[in-house]
């Protein structure tokens, strides 16, 4: 992507009360921008890392024979007047009448709709367990939305549910998918603690919290009264909405009530949480399966300098066609700016191209993490940035 | 994915109150159910198939440098009484009361908030012009849903703005835009008809639609009032929107008011159009690069035949090795069944393994659309297909 053709939206300035340094971030790194109070748009670097959030969880899912679907944004209320949970919500429920005065909700969850698909669609025992999920924009009228994107009226969750003949399948089940969220959570280098908590309003037996932490260093005002951030919820729902909803399988020997977990991920949130974990304070330090770009090249003083243009152009070719995410400075800035800028956005790499270096057929690869700089020969970036991306991306 | 890790949802009978033959075919190949008048959900076979389309209609707006962003589905009410498009839209708009009785609006369109996003962000006319895009879900509140997918309360869309110094610029975006949304639907086996048409309540100077046609066999009752389907939508918005928000931006001579043109793809209404596009009495036959999957394998007699399971997993193994949407029945269920069930889904191709034809070390590769069968020696089947398939998707 040339700078020239991108949106950046970035800023110096800390916005006005932000006390969290991934809010900060993400509004100075040009991720959201806040349209009402609790709800956002995602602007394009925030697209970028929101897609790549997306992608390493549908993979790991996918692979595991979870079934994507998509549920409706808009329900029902009757069904939700069924199972209690209209009065339970309570205010936390956005409902709206529609133009024959019915009433509708706007989705928080969804285990009243896929309660009913099963309903209607599995007879018999042998079509189990199956486990379904889908990532999709849900909503709660929070009292008082705050932390950025950390608590929000509008947000993006993965959520699961899965179907069982009996609680052994069901106990599997829950306990293989434990496993898989440690895995993600890990991959996103964020340190997980668990709590095993009541299941309240939802409903079932048991259910664990998956949490990380505050950032220690630049989110202080927060970590006193909460000191971590929940991102991931699963419970064992046992035979609550079957229940409710008649839903029933066939086993051998008789009728009985469908065993059901549900499993969520906060994925609008979990990007906050990945920024309190991989931050410094220049700005982002994006584990590289997540950044919105692998690297930017950073030309000095390119305006006035024909070959600093060329190879920069050159490289930015090769890395074009190499499928490398790369970022193009192409706008003759200066170089304190577009350093400063590649800290805070948190591009894992830097490839600094200066007439000194190109002299001698160098350029400079600078790590975001480490701050590290290597001179790299200008004929081996490529191989170079291609072997650091392959190894961690695969 | 095998047959035994998958729910098809599929169904013999024709769905009562369906006039049309993708509305018919969708719910019987299992890609929707409706949960609420006028309102889905995409089941595993039409979530596979939305995100192909998706991935599609992204990877030629991205080569194009359209800049993918998301806005928010829930709106403050304020923008939209400025617009004055709240009382334009009436009924149609859902609005709702948050818990501190502020009004908010159900997203059908977001003009209002991309204006005052570049308000807030572009100043120079050095940076423009740019295009910016989100896919989305988006509200309307229809007085008589019907027509399946075709028009619903709650659909899919991809939305495009473009911003611009003048109107020179503004016409040679909307004419590529034009352009690349002819390349689009051809892409996917479509009969395109342009209308130009007023600009109506969302405003500017000139406009075009992109209508397809119902299927001329199959949807008869449509076709005497309705002769076409919308499925694409272009605006030259001109200055409506940035003289309502007061967006300038500097020139090299003074400040003026920013060119504005909008761009609309409805994308759940646009796989209904294929489907009436593509297809013969038998069901669905998707183009390759959009079918759920590409080929099914189905084994004759596998439960009383070892040697037909043995191959039949082998070449599911080699299909998925390399990347082929490979659809395996592993249940023994009876051919006539396969086959009709594979027909109505569409895979574009099936792979028979059946004991006469093993001995000799053939399969049987039928072609969906042309219903030609084809044998094929089992060391080359991989070949094969992946040529057709690279053949298609590259």
């Amino acid at each position: 992507m040339r700078q020239t053709k991108y949106l950046l939206f970035t800023k110096k300035e800390i916005p006005k009360n932000s006390k969290n340094i991934s809010h900060q971030l993400m509004i100075r790194s040009g991720m959201i921008k806040k349209t009402s109070s609790g709800i956002y748009t995602w602007l394009p670097n925030g697209t970028r890392v929101l897609k790549n959030i997306k992608k390493i969880i549908q993979k790991k899912l996918n692979k595991n024979n979870f079934l994507e679907i998509s549920m409706p944004i808009l329900q029902s209320s009757k069904l939700w007047i069924k199972s209690k949970r209209i009065d339970l919500y309570g205010k936390e429920l956005f409902t709206i009448l529609d133009r024959k005065q019915k009433k509708l909700i706007l989705s928080p969850t969804h285990e009243e709709i896929i309660t009913n698909l099963i309903k209607n669609t599995i007879n018999s025992y042998k079509e189990l367990p199956i486990i379904i999920y889908q990532i999709q924009t849900k909503f709660r009228d929070e009292i008082r939305p705050k932390e950025g994107i950390l608590r929000t009226r509008e947000f993006i969750m993965k959520d699961a549910y899965s179907f069982h003949k009996n609680k052994k399948s069901l106990k599997e089940t829950y306990k293989k998918i434990f496993n898989i969220y440690l895995k993600i959570f890990l991959k996103m280098n964020l340190k997980i603690k668990i709590k095993k908590v009541k299941n309240g309003i939802i409903g079932g037996s048991i259910s664990h919290e998956f949490h990380t932490y505050y950032n220690k260093h630049f989110s202080y005002n927060n970590s006193k009264n909460k000191k971590s951030i929940e991102i991931g919820h699963i419970f064992q729902l046992n035979t609550k909405y079957s229940k409710i909803f008649n839903t029933f399988i066939k086993t051998k020997k008789k009728k009985k009530l469908i065993e059901m977990g549900c499993y969520g991920i906060g994925i609008s949130r979990l990007i906050g949480a990945i920024i309190e974990n991989n931050c410094d304070k220049n700005g982002i330090i994006w584990p590289i399966s997540i950044a919105p770009f692998h690297v930017s090249i950073i030309p000095i003083n390119m305006k006035n300098n024909k070959k600093v243009k060329i190879i920069s152009e050159k490289i930015y070719y090769q890395f074009k066609k190499n499928d490398i995410k790369v970022f193009f400075y192409d706008k003759n800035e200066q170089p304190g700016k577009m350093f400063s800028e590649s800290d805070l956005i948190g591009f894992p790499y830097k490839i600094i191209i200066s007439q000194k270096n190109i002299i001698n057929k160098y350029v400079e690869l600078k790590n975001r993490k480490t701050q590290l700089i290597k001179k790299i020969k200008i004929k081996n970036i490529l191989k170079i940035i291609l072997k650091k991306i392959k190894k961690k991306i695969n």
